[in-house]
């Protein structure tokens, strides 16, 4: 699959993308992905693209994982444009679609925090953007000092989120997330666990203490629905096996599939 | 032109560009960018380009101008890549050069103060990378706002740079421009003249009232050389049009072209 070199997400990351799971042969959670690409393309002044368009790019790239576990990025740019950073009058969207295949990996993964800070204060700092250079360079940090994953901070120290994931911790029987203010990417995991987890949940703005002393620590994404960790900063973190179970499944139930 | 779609420079932002002038025929400050480019490539933990490979790219795109005024860009993208945020073992660079006429503008610009900031909390602020969305929605806001281009700030208050070029104010004799560390772009005119204004230069952490309060504004980058801003929000800005007229020359002596 080929684009054009003028397109705007490829000269300046002037676009969106959503990565859903394709399981037993269909897309899982399309409508809350889509509304988010809906959300997104609001946000940053793009037309909206048409669900039905949208879904005929999505489901021949998915429908090549046929039966086995994948995911399917859809991506969304600026289309078309000319020298510097503004875009065309009426710019009009391109849409691409790709899909591998991801098997499920299961047990507890490993943190590190990074020195690269999360931009809380850009409204794409919410999205899944084309502009994903710092979450790469924060995993690569996170890479270089053994870990799994990146635990990305905002300018005023709040803990904000994975590099490609959200972050939950336990603590007191109260299930924590940080507040989309942060700089936090608005997960669809996320979203859900916080609608449906089976014990009380609270958007805050904390620091690295608080997820360094909770009773467990959590990531959230659409490929990996809910994994504990168990290391940050090389430091052990508790686990609570009964809870992680109980949201996982919270987060697949109702899966909505749609060929 | 056409690139695969796997290229992480389309799928992330995962990479680097320069915008040259092409003048008379040649490229103008050819070693000061492609030194800012090998010292991106370094920032990002990419392999720098071969200067001879970058030239064998760069040189046709622009002789298409011939003797035209205009920009010569040279993409360089992390190359293709799988599914997710870590690169290959052995990323393999590839590198893109269009070129577009770009009339020579005089005259004062205007600027808006955007809400969009800065992350000085990332080395990527101090580069020319594809993730260049927060400059396109910074710069939305301020054409939105009837100005020509946008000041941003940093998380903590101090003023940056532009959308997609320097920021320089006079005051009392002395030529100022926000530190690096703000969050600002490394301009090779900004170096240019930091090393050769005709008055002493500082460069500094410093409010928007610094601003607001200048002497005299402008607005520095390869493709305006050095330009004047008459307002900032609305309010009308002093001039100094003999400084204006004594950094031109600096930034325009010893240019040299490469064909």
């Amino acid at each position: 699959m080929i684009i054009p070199a003028d397109d705007r997400g490829f000269t300046l990351g002037d676009g969106l993308f959503e990565t859903l799971l394709w399981e037993d042969g269909g897309l899982v959670f399309w409508p809350e992905h889509f509304a988010r690409l809906e959300r997104g393309c609001r946000t940053l002044g793009l037309p909206a693209p048409n669900e039905r368009a949208a879904l005929e790019v999505v489901l021949p790239a998915g429908q090549v994982l046929g039966e086995t576990r994948g995911a399917v990025r859809l991506t969304l740019t600026a289309g078309s444009g000319g020298r510097g950073l503004d875009r065309p009058a009426s710019p009009e969207v391109r849409l691409v679609a790709t899909a591998a295949p991801v098997p499920l990996v299961t047990g507890p993964t490993t943190l590190a925090t990074a020195t690269i800070l999360r931009n809380g204060g850009s409204p794409a700092s919410r999205l899944k953007t084309l502009s994903y250079l710092d979450n790469i360079l924060a995993r690569r940090e996170a890479v270089a000092a053994g870990a799994d994953e990146a635990l990305m901070l905002n300018a005023d120290g709040e803990v904000a989120c994975a590099a490609a994931a959200n972050l939950f911790w336990l603590k007191d029987g109260v299930l924590h997330t940080p507040a989309l203010e942060c700089g936090v990417l608005d997960g669809v995991i996320r979203r859900r666990l916080l609608a449906g987890s089976p014990l009380p949940t609270r958007e805050v703005r904390a620091g690295l203490d608080a997820v360094r002393t909770a009773d467990a620590v959590y990531l959230t994404n659409s490929l990996i629905g809910i994994r504990p960790v168990g290391r940050l900063d090389g430091q052990d973190l508790p686990m609570q096996p009964e809870f992680h179970q109980q949201s996982a499944q919270v987060i697949a139930a109702d899966r909505r599939g749609r060929k």
